[in-house]
């Protein structure tokens, strides 16, 4: 490592040069040092991660779970390219302090590196209740969802299994429990809410989820309070789940009496996620919920320390979807390696994805208004026998938040409206339904203004992937290496493949016909 | 009166042939009069009618009231064309006994008329509950609504009244809540359901509806138990209403004290009808909520009496629309004077229409099941804050009702499916939208089939309005004068003028091109 190299954006002159030590390697840590080094090819850059692995892209761990995707399928770094990029990779050494005064981190092997800069993207880690028949760690068949090796155990503790039951019924609740459907499993949801997913959806949506996880072979047990993991011996002695027990409905004195049983040779626990923050809390760092930073993704105790990811804080929000961390990653490469000094996170929207198959949603910012709040305009359409399920909140003109499930045709015409916080059309439909009152969907590519963005986890616009075309790029494949679009969640793979079927068919037109959707493309 | 006459369908070979006699004169009695004498110029046929005048169209009532019609606008038969049609009409004569044993009928001016076939057309009557204030009669300033006469009365009162409440938030109620706001007054519904119109519409478009009606200067009291009608004297020391009681909310012991007054200075009572059946009772026929009669609209007791209307109950059913009475006085008709000695009534399907500016409103069917029903797939738009509210039923493959407020424009779609038990199409929402999905609306007068119900009140298909345009009626009006269509709620009137202005077009392109739509049209 040349500690005499300087970061761009040298932050106390006169002091001396050091590298960028970046704490943790998973989705927002790792896409960091790409990002860095996509910049600088010099900057002493240090990574450091918990796992041995090489990083992964979690949001697609579902997809593991489900059987649609391998392990190996995931991986979102080739472990070689630390090595060609000269990338300081300590993978399954976790930092164990920090040192603010010596500006040091010292980690679990014992050793300790000095830093310019400290990036701290912990992450989360997930949060088991405090669950009787747990106190002395997890019994054998229950699983804690979060990891590639937590993936792992569940797909192997599936495979001998029968009725598996997934306490938790949020996004990867519900990810989890279709994937283990999908293996054959009777699968069951215990949810602590009235409906799966309130936290994105409102109550209508929940029911028709329901309905349609119904369908998928997933039942779910609403307002389900778990009292306890019950074990039997297995055949070496060892405890190991057979059931989930629920209080009784309503609670009270004969709970624990009435308490139900749902069998179970698997239980995943899906409980939500908080923030790791242990280590920045240690080191004296300002931690609300997640490490508080400013726009610079900068600690509010210490200019020399940074945050991104779900460990961090910003505007008062922990962010917990892979585009707010990929945009801070972004940010903060463009801060630190002097690429652009004025670039700041401002806060996302987050748009929430469920990637299970035969189930379609999307959802985004305020959806749980009702009909009666008179400064909000609720449109709503459902046809839950079809599991279809609609719904956009509209407040002073602005598109303030939305469902659509079931049927996602006009995902990208309302997220974009979402994202800018613009103003919906005249013709509500449209919002809805796609080729309604004259309306052209707004992702067909002909008419996809160049700004709009295609590539929500990553940020990619209509107008990169022209760009990218003009550069050459042929196939939805070179596409996606060179601007990353569609290799975050992979929701947008259909419209990225569109439009360049469709730049495809232009350019069988005549090379002219290109420029004239692309508009001033650089360097086309 | 020819004593000799016989009616066509001679009940009783040997008696002695009598004539007809119509008891009530009002939608039902009045139709059924001209429909046998369009079918039978000769029978014999005397109708009692209570009211002095002549025959009105009561669901224009609500018209007159918001001043959109004049009384003398809504008659629905010419004095004059009883004498000239041989029809002998006693109006303002009530009967006041039927002796079946006589086969007579004894009328309030001490006239006693013998019948051959009796028909009971009495009606309803208001319902007025028992509220404090009203036990010896209803004070100055309140009216029950439901004759041209308590129109009258209360477009009088309106004239020097400020504030208005509505007692009864039914379909009548907020006809004339509307009317009256119409008129300039603030006007209260008090209900005593938790939404409006819960007969016809389920809770969320009854929300919807006080919605809209907020915005036209109707407020809505929900769940309001009325308590009392306040008096003070007016000038001439006469009661005088100046308000409403109401209870407080959740009754109990200190609702009395905890009453809440609406100030009031016109109290319109809608709390529904009865059936009026008091004649029949003491004649000693079945009654049930009506009077219980068959398939050929005959008395279950007596075969000399037939009752048709709001006063007759067939299958468990009262009626109380106008065209499942109309359909009733033609399947009569045809019976009574041999013109088809086949027809029957067979039960119908209701359609309720509100008539009030400002207000789209159409529904039928069953509207109230929720989302959980497994075996019924119900499909629902709403848009509140612009008054839109939608919402089919759909079982075993048809649909079995429907709600569609703020935008009727699928109207016509809706009623033909439900009215024929019909499958709706594979893409519901052109249920819902026009020109949605490739899908044509139903009442563009080239899809149309021959066989499509374009006016439901007097059971008028598009091929009728054909045949009577190729025996020469050139105008909506003359369409309108021979089949009757557009001549009950008027609710299609915009549709029969399509159909006319599409001939015209057709006729325009070539004679030859009418008869294409027209299809097999006798004497055409």
């Amino acid at each position: 490592m040349t500690r005499e190299a300087v970061t761009r954006e040298a932050e106390e002159p006169g002091t001396v040069p050091r590298g960028i030590v970046v704490v943790g390697n998973g989705m927002a840590g790792s896409r960091l040092v790409s990002e860095i080094r996509a910049r600088d090819p010099r900057v002493p850059l240090t990574v450091f991660g918990a796992e041995a692995r090489r990083p992964y892209n979690r949001v697609l761990l579902s997809n593991v779970l489900a059987g649609a995707a391998r392990a190996d399928q995931i991986g979102l770094v080739d472990p070689a390219w630390y090595e060609t990029s000269g990338v300081d990779a300590r993978l399954g050494v976790e930092v164990v302090r920090v040192d603010r005064e010596a500006r040091t981190v010292h980690g679990s092997d014992g050793s300790a590196v000095p830093y310019g800069t400290l990036v701290i993207a912990t992450g989360s880690s997930s949060f088991v209740p405090p669950i009787p028949g747990t106190e002395g760690g997890l019994p054998a068949g229950a699983v804690a969802f979060r990891t590639l090796d937590d993936c792992e155990a569940i797909i192997g503790a599936a495979e001998g299994a029968r009725r598996a039951v997934v306490i938790g019924g949020g996004l990867l609740g519900v990810e989890a429990a279709r994937g283990l459907a999908g293996r054959g499993l009777e699968v069951t949801v215990a949810h602590l809410a009235g409906h799966l997913m309130d936290r994105q959806l409102d109550a209508g949506a929940g029911k028709v989820l329901a309905r349609t996880l119904g369908r998928l072979g997933v039942r779910a047990r609403l307002e389900a309070v778990v009292t306890g993991i019950r074990t039997a011996p297995d055949r070496d002695g060892a405890a190991r789940v057979n059931g989930v027990e629920l209080a009784a409905p309503g609670g009270g004195a004969e709970a624990a009496e009435a308490a139900e049983v749902l069998d179970a040779d698997l239980v995943v626990l899906a409980c939500g996620v908080r923030p790791e923050v242990g280590l920045a809390r240690a080191a004296g760092l300002e931690v609300d919920r997640g490490i508080v930073v400013d726009e610079t993704l900068r600690s509010v105790s210490d200019p020399s320390v940074r945050a991104i990811g779900e460990c961090s804080q910003y505007g008062g929000t922990v962010y917990g979807l892979v585009a707010p961390a990929w945009e801070q990653a972004a940010v903060l490469a463009d801060l630190l390696t002097g690429a652009d000094a004025l670039a700041r996170f401002t806060g996302a929207r987050e748009i929430t994805r469920l990637k299970a198959a035969g189930v379609d949603l999307v959802a985004m910012g305020e959806t749980h208004h009702g009909d009666d709040d008179p400064d909000v305009e609720i449109i709503r359409f459902a046809d839950a026998s079809r599991g279809t399920y609609k719904k956009v909140a509209i407040r002073e003109g602005r598109v303030i938040g939305g469902i659509l499930l079931g049927e996602t045709g006009t995902a990208g015409t309302l997220t974009q409206l979402y994202d800018r916080a613009a103003p919906p059309p005249a013709d509500r439909l449209s919002l809805f339904f796609t080729g309604v009152g004259g309306a052209r969907p707004a992702d067909s590519p002909v008419r996809m203004p160049d700004a709009a963005t295609v590539c929500h986890c990553n940020n990619v616009s209509k107008g990169q992937i022209l760009e990218c075309w003009e550069k050459g790029a042929r196939t939805a494949e070179e596409v996606a290496a060179r601007t990353r679009a569609s290799t975050g969640c992979g929701g947008c793979q259909d419209t990225v493949a569109g439009i360049v079927d469709w730049l495809a068919e232009q350019d069988h037109d005549g090379p002219g016909q290109v420029r004239v959707g692309v508009g001033a493309a650089p360097g086309g």
